[in-house]
């Protein structure tokens, strides 16, 4: 048998509504164009491209309805390696159909499992770390995970709780046996975890091989097990794209984190070294666009007299005129308009209720 | 000789600026459909339409860039009644104008002049203060201005300082002799004012006889006094149009209040007994608009969450999505979007300088 490959399976999922405006249903965080020219899913692809072995080692999932928008911005992906979900699941079910197709490649394959809406720096770091995860995964059929360095008590992430160091001898090591997962805590246990050093954020970057995740959904998650073992062999009678559709919404709507990471035998940490920002909301983006010296972020036909540290994008195509403003998020496209001081933007998500349909 | 006529002027110039994005350089305030379905000047045509004896008796004057939106704003109204002043003076050569073209009417003829944007409440009444004051200014040739009781001590109101009673007798008295124009005072000034109750805001609602405006320009203003002199008489030979537009841009830019009545003989005040309010800028607006219990005033598609005392209007055919705001005003246009807390909208003009050309 061939030697076992490495699968990138990026996710490009999730609602579009943190970002609205800018994201819509069919337009999620991953298809805006955030912090560069391209969006966030183009930077995704080109860091992990050269991670593959061959073109067809590096996938993307995502979901039936926003396919036709991952094509559009990703024009020469090849279709055969973009996969869509046909329902709205969480991270395990994407995992197991992961590890289905990875098995149907080869039954030792090594896989990772990562979002495609974070802004990474210093991808060849990433890179490194990634296949230093891919070698510890091989090694000890543990699940790796890459955990994020602090940099403020955030109340958002889910945290790792690190142990003793272990597999020294691996390249890109030592790891970290996490001891435990920690759901998204409050303000005092963020700031303890943070003092203490023992604690990173959970990036949602996984790797594990192919067994190694299917031993563990015998065990933990049978449903999904079993979605794995009866999925089509290659050349064998039925489709994959029926098998998916017919089974896939019949998965639990579960994340792996609570469905499979936080329940297995052995979990890894790498301690990240390259730069990291989930991009959370409007708020984080001044961090990576050009800001002038009253702290205002400005993308477009914006006029400002008088205006502190705020955010206004003009995408609407007409000007925005900005008049003693402080801590304001602005952000106008043709057919919606977000106005919101800067520390409510986490609440965007509350107005999709409220709003007409046709904007959402 | 026929009964002197009483004339009404209305002055419809304006620049513009102070609701921008909504007003702009050809379609200033008194365009805008601020407070119901119909244009400010519209409700003032309205308004005074019952005072006239005869159509011809309601005219206004207005800047050549704005004449179209005037027309459309008032497809019906008499074209001959519309008086283009083909440069961009201040108010004492409108007065001029106004006059000279009284005299040529009838060299007796009684003349009010008023602006075109203020909202004005209980019609009749302030109909029968302004037919009161013409017969003031016709038994005393003193020039008579209706005086707004100061609801608050405003900075942005010139006052006038209202000495004895006089002219008990004519109907609608009494009337108050004014002892001095005051302009736009400080604060502490405008609160002593205020407490003495022996001021009033100055609303430019000015009355006065063809023939004293005239003595008091021979004697004040010896260009504005030929201008009227000069002025082509009823059946002779040069066209009103013509010398309009050769002489009068090159009257003096000068207001009627400093040119005139500063220093006239004497000006008497009627204290106002209508609702008046100049809604000198975006917050004054709700006061005449529906407000929400938490003091929002919404127009158009607007959305909001936990905003308060918030002002929007959606004109620009998008929704407008509000999430915790504050004080803030947010207008929304075709081309054009302004976002300023309600206490800066007073500097909304200082915008213009910054903004492109097309949207202005």
């Amino acid at each position: 048998m061939a030697k076992p490959p490495f699968l990138v399976f990026i996710m490009a999922g999730g609602s579009g509504e943190r970002f609205w405006p800018m994201s819509r249903k069919a337009k999620p965080k991953q298809l805006l164009k955030l912090v560069s020219p391209h969006t966030l899913l183009e930077e995704t692809v080109r860091r992990l491209r050269p991670l593959a072995r061959k073109p067809a080692d590096l996938l993307i999932l995502t979901n039936h309805a926003q396919i036709s928008g991952v094509r559009k911005a990703l024009p020469t992906f090849p279709k055969s390696s973009l996969i869509p979900e046909p329902a709205k699941r969480d991270t395990a079910p994407a995992a197991a159909l992961a590890t289905a197709l990875a098995i149907r490649r080869h039954p030792e394959a090594i896989l990772a499992l990562l979002p495609a809406d974070a802004v990474i720096g210093k991808s060849p770091i990433y890179r490194a770390q990634l296949a230093a995860g891919a070698r510890a995964a091989q090694a000890t059929s543990s699940f790796v995970t890459l955990g994020i360095k602090p940099s403020h008590p955030a109340t958002g992430f889910g945290y790792l709780h690190l142990g003793a160091k272990t597999l020294p001898k691996i390249k890109g090591g030592p790891f970290h046996k996490v001891r435990r997962f920690v759901e998204k805590p409050s303000l005092s246990k963020a700031k303890k975890y943070c003092r203490s050093g023992q604690y990173a954020w959970n990036a949602g970057i996984y790797l594990w091989k192919a067994s190694t995740f299917l031993a563990e959904a015998r065990r933990q998650q049978p449903k999904l097990a079993r979605f794995i073992e009866r999925f089509p062999k290659r050349g064998s009678g039925p489709s994959v794209e029926a098998y998916v559709k017919r089974e896939f919404p019949k998965l639990p709507k579960i994340s792996v984190d609570y469905a499979i990471m936080e329940g297995a035998k052995s979990v890894l940490a790498l301690k990240a070294i390259f730069p990291w920002d989930d991009v959370g909301s409007w708020s984080a983006l001044p961090a990576h666009l050009p800001t002038d010296k009253k702290g205002n972020t400005f993308r477009g036909s914006v006029v400002a007299i008088d205006s502190q540290n705020s955010l206004a994008l003009a995408e609407g195509g007409r000007t925005v005129a900005l008049l003693g403003t402080k801590d304001l998020v602005v952000v106008d496209t043709p057919d919606a308009l977000l106005v919101c001081p800067k520390d409510r933007v986490q609440e965007v998500k509350k107005l999709m209720s409220l709003l007409p349909r046709d904007v959402i």
